[in-house]
């Protein structure tokens, strides 16, 4: 299996951190970002769409982060990233779907480089919009946890698609200066996490495309 | 069952689609989203994030349209709305999550209000942006579909979660003036969805908040 993707991209992350706790091998292919490498004709092959990841399998390629993780999730049975409970299970998944769906997709690269390039929108507009979509998000994770504040993980005591969904998105809120201390139990899920080898393998740092 | 939605919403549409596609009969509750009633105190108990659509369940309130509908297909199995296999199964996710990640988000209503009042985006740029996340996502889903030519809908003879999720943002689309004939086969996939009562009784103007 060959994961294609970029050590800052969160959709990569956390593809990253599944395969990791499923303790599945891959082989990373790197495509650089800020070097436009995911609209060359060879990796829109692979993904039409331009962005990361895809995900080549044997029966063909996958995209879309929380689609891969759903098959991964389906193909590897151990451990589970979602709940067995139907009801729990939707829960889950809403929650990892305010971060993929209303704060990541605001923020990524191809969205700040048309604010700044086609609405001339200048740095302190560039700050103030990442930060609302950010910190819009997290009041709602925070709220839709709060039925659930017994876990070390977002819900429960495993980490499940929630949590790999949640760790990419705060590394990111750190990297534009976001204050975590409004959401102490976000940070504190975070930190559990990182201190799995399955999570802290996967951080953006420790990718060899680094080149930070 | 009692689903919170606005006529207009993308993903209070795509939820009233798949309940009618499952033949479940619910309540509507109207949330008037111009007129700020998604932010009521009485509403953000069923959804803290303060956007539409909320569920209220047996179980308890589920939220994010995508969670809605997977909870929809695993409680009420026939017609199903996802493949048995697991790697289709995987593309038509990536396929609706181009639409509900990738592009939707970037154009509801609280971004273009954001773009407007807070970066002081005139109408020439609103449209711009509106159009440039449909025109990429468009082109993505239609390459996405190149692999699955035959069927009347994006994947085979029955619609599944890439029909509801595309015919909503097509009549976005068409609602801010994007001219579909650069995708013939997403224009035919809506035209054969519009077909079925299940899709034309879920369209915005045949809901009793339209108010059009």
């Amino acid at each position: 299996m060959l994961l294609h993707g970029y050590f800052r991209s969160s959709a990569a992350y956390r593809c990253r951190i599944a395969l990791n706790l499923k303790g599945v091998s891959y082989e990373p292919s790197f495509v650089h970002l800020r070097r436009g490498e995911q609209r060359s004709p060879a990796y829109l092959v692979h993904n039409p769409q331009g962005l990361v990841p895809a995900l080549e399998t044997e029966s063909g390629d996958l995209t879309q982060s929380l689609a891969i993780i759903e098959w991964l999730d389906e193909t590897f049975a151990n451990p589970p990233l979602l709940p067995r409970d139907a009801h729990l299970r939707a829960r889950v998944r809403g929650f990892a779907q305010v971060i993929a769906a209303d704060i990541h997709p605001l923020n990524n690269l191809r969205v700040l480089n048309f604010l700044r390039e086609e609405l001339q929108c200048d740095e302190t507009g560039l700050d103030k919009w990442r930060k609302r979509w950010i910190l819009e998000g997290f009041d709602a994770c925070a709220a839709l946890l709060q039925l659930d504040p017994e876990g070390p993980f977002c819900f429960g005591d495993a980490p499940s698609l929630a949590d790999i969904c949640l760790v990419p998105q705060v590394y990111s809120a750190q990297r534009f200066g976001v204050d975590m201390s409004a959401w102490p139990r976000l940070q504190q899920i975070f930190d559990a996490c990182e201190a799995l080898p399955a999570f802290a393998d996967a951080h953006p740092h420790n990718q060899p495309d680094c080149d930070l």
